[in-house]
């Protein structure tokens, strides 16, 4: 198998396991679980469920435990991004080529389809309790999925970005890098974290796959950055150029897209180098990373 | 002591541990630290936590392991406060006689400042974890805080709430009993059963403390829907009438004021007579409860 083969193999299984975890439709809230589900299945790369499961495996991990983590992961992704699509945020109409799920449901239900997802999120990973009671590394995976998830993660990047954006000046590099640490890095973060952590790593392995997490994750948004000024809207599916619509300050307008290019090679070896020092090695993780310096979308 | 004198005894120490666990101000992302801890230090009853406490105490609990979670559901009924009044949902600009938080803060602010609230109530929950590690019960209440939250709880009542808004014709009783068991009772049952579940408390107990927070929850609601009509704006912090001026159906709508103010003592009489039956008793709590049918605000 080729890695394109290995990576649609994992994505149909984290679908699988999306549809598992993800709520039945119907009853007399049934339009916000519609709005739920409309979310998830928007689609996406399915990056943090996958890189938690590479990671899970990566250290010795086996069994569904981490399962409902996965879904759990991907429902706080998706919530930030029905979030920030509404009005008051950033006001997209399209993301991934569809249309966001204010524009088809209408800003209240996506206000609650958020928070419906936010909560299920913790609701999901709290069934990792049935399946192992009593368990310290579940119980350590919650706290971590909280943690990079809240406001001293995700939600401090989402509200520093916020914040820069409606400041007089234009940010500067290491207010630019808190925000990309927080809003995008913590996420996959926890994905690494918590696979490892679940699989009963030790302490020194959790910590150095944070350090993965970070260079994965900056990489990952400057390549972000890279694509809006040079990407095409078909492959991307949201207009390009939406950054400098916006005035938003990026890595790109700070350092210029030869400088960002570096920048995510140098990342992306940097995480690979401390993967490639493990006693055992995940060679699609690898690859998945090295990936993330080519992608086009 | 007479009863006021408890209640604002346990007021006191609610607010010392909110004051424990909310989060400390400052750093890039301070705003949104501010905007949490405005919205819930606007005040209020305290009667999610309080009902908690006491259903411990009934239930033989003692020590600290209630009090990540009393503050955890505060902060969860905030949250929800602070969506409800946003500008796409209710659209309120008071709140116990405070401006409400997107009017401070700005809408964006608030919708994250809101799921700052419930992802933070979830960090501040596993706080227990730490507490005593491996512990069945607090995985047990951190499943059921989840639960009565969410789509299943109060997420699900907030969006049949807005749905019979929206419709046609008014809402009948059965969806108006849904939408208060839901968006209201669920939070209560949760503070009564997690009291109980951490206090140890068998399944049967739980069972009935689930019951208790229904009769309790609705008839709270039903008092509400009444003070509505009756209260005055010095005393309910908030525009007397709005639910007329918003077209809403409530009990009050539907059946009449004396029938209202029957079925909440109806059933706040059910619930006392359930407490009546334990082996242990806790004569703060029933008087709270019976409180409930005669309060002004």
């Amino acid at each position: 198998m080729n890695f394109k083969e290995h990576l649609d193999k994992r994505v149909s299984r984290i679908e699988a396991v999306l549809a598992k975890y993800l709520p039945q439709e119907g009853g007399p809230a049934g339009v916000v679980l519609e709005a739920m589900n409309y979310s998830v299945n928007a689609g996406g790369k399915r990056l943090r469920p996958m890189l938690m499961q590479e990671a899970f495996v990566l250290c010795g991990g086996s069994g569904e435990l981490v399962e409902p983590f996965m879904a759990a992961l991907e429902m706080i992704h998706t919530y930030s991004l029905v979030h920030d699509d509404l009005p008051a945020m950033d006001n997209d109409e399209y993301r991934r080529g569809r249309k966001t799920t204010h524009v088809v449901y209408g800003e209240t239900m996506a206000i609650l389809a958020g928070d419906a997802l936010l909560n299920y999120a913790f609701e999901t990973a709290c069934r990792a309790f049935a399946m192992k009671p009593g368990c310290a590394q579940t119980e350590r995976a919650i706290g971590v999925l909280a943690e990079k998830a809240g406001i001293f993660g995700m939600i401090g990047g989402q509200t520093a970005d916020i914040l820069a954006e409606n400041a007089e000046g234009a940010a500067d590099m290491p207010q630019l890098l808190f925000i990309h640490e927080k809003k995008t890095a913590a996420l996959i973060q926890a994905a690494l974290m918590i696979g490892a952590i679940l699989a009963g790593a030790e302490q020194e392995v959790v910590d150095l796959l944070e350090k993965v997490g970070y260079d994965v994750g900056v990489a990952f948004q400057i390549q972000d950055d890279i694509l809006d000024v040079t990407g095409e809207m078909a492959e991307l599916g949201k207009p390009i150029g939406s950054d400098e619509k916006n005035h938003k300050t990026t890595y790109v307008t700070l350092a210029g897209v030869d400088e960002a290019k570096k920048e995510v090679e140098r990342l992306s070896n940097e995480a690979v180098s401390i993967l490639e020092a493990f006693e055992t090695r995940n060679e699609f993780l690898e690859e998945l990373i090295r990936e993330l310096i080519t992608r086009r979308k």
